[in-house]
């Protein structure tokens, strides 16, 4: 099982939004999450990195 | 251990462009991505979409 904790980067900080991240995909001006247990959140954002073996995901806000 | 294949959308089709990533990071006008042994790719690019569970990471080009 592989899945990874979303993180909003603000500033100098950086929010979790979601754990257990499965998937990403974009939706009209942002991107849809889901985790493993099917638990949905729509953010503008888009993907900046990915460090798949630290398990984490970097968003950053779109305008 | 976690790591993905990172495909490129190319039309309708998916080519692999590297096995075994653990990090994708923005640089310049595109993306490094490096995988679990150390290799490194730049490609202009950005990340479309993720599926952590599949083990999957798409990639669209950039202009």
């Amino acid at each position: 099982m592989c899945e990874a904790n979303a993180y909003m980067i603000e500033g100098d900080d950086r929010r979790l939004v979601m754990e257990s991240v499965d998937t990403i995909e974009p939706e009209g001006d942002g991107l849809r999450l889901v985790n493993i247990f099917g638990e949905q959140k729509f953010l503008r954002a888009r993907i900046q990195s990915l460090s798949l073996v630290e398990n984490r995901v970097l968003l950053i806000k779109t305008a």
